[in-house]
């Protein structure tokens, strides 16, 4: 299925980014995709990065602090991150989400092609 | 629930940007993240952007065409459709699906904001 231009999310090499977070990313020249499977309780402890971020959950409930902020995440519910802007994350159920950054998250990618 | 960070969708004005395409909104800086609810038998014709592209089934299924290549998206398929390239589809399904664009799709931007 991997072609030019389709990808199949299950031939992703998955990567787990920060315990209990487990990512199978999509890159274009500007764009990164995540895709995450996420385990009840799993932490993202707070931090910031110049990408943008969009975060989106499929399956499940996230609570996301975006500067200082607290909302629940579940379907529906799109959260907008602007660049530099600490947030913070933890997945009340087992959750399934994805992400969108832009600029390409090279340290996503450099980790994927990895060993 | 509409906040600086946090966006219900459910809030955001749908618009019918294709015959048959009901799409609802979210931008950044950069990024345009779309939802679209579509009937089964709909098409978007041929057409290109400067935007990158990818697009993303969350149900249904939907014929995409990029560059003379044809492939039926389901959940768990990722298009990613470079810059300037040429792509069409068609819903063979009832979908749901999501668009990430960057940069922002000012076009749809202003849509949205009409009337």
């Amino acid at each position: 299925m991997n072609t030019t231009y389709f990808k199949a999310l299950n031939e992703a090499k998955p990567v787990e980014i920060f315990p209990g977070f487990i990512g199978r990313f999509v890159h274009t020249e500007t764009i990164t995709l995540v895709f995450w499977e996420v385990k009840a309780g799993s932490i993202v402890p707070e931090h910031s990065h110049i990408h943008e971020q969009m975060a989106n959950v499929l399956e499940g409930s996230f609570e996301l602090t975006v500067d200082g902020n607290s909302e629940i995440l579940v379907p529906g519910v799109v959260a907008a991150i602007p660049s530099n802007i600490k947030h913070s994350g933890r997945a009340i159920t087992d959750c399934k989400l994805f992400d969108v950054f832009s600029p390409v998250r090279q340290d996503y990618k450099k980790r994927s092609e990895e060993g």
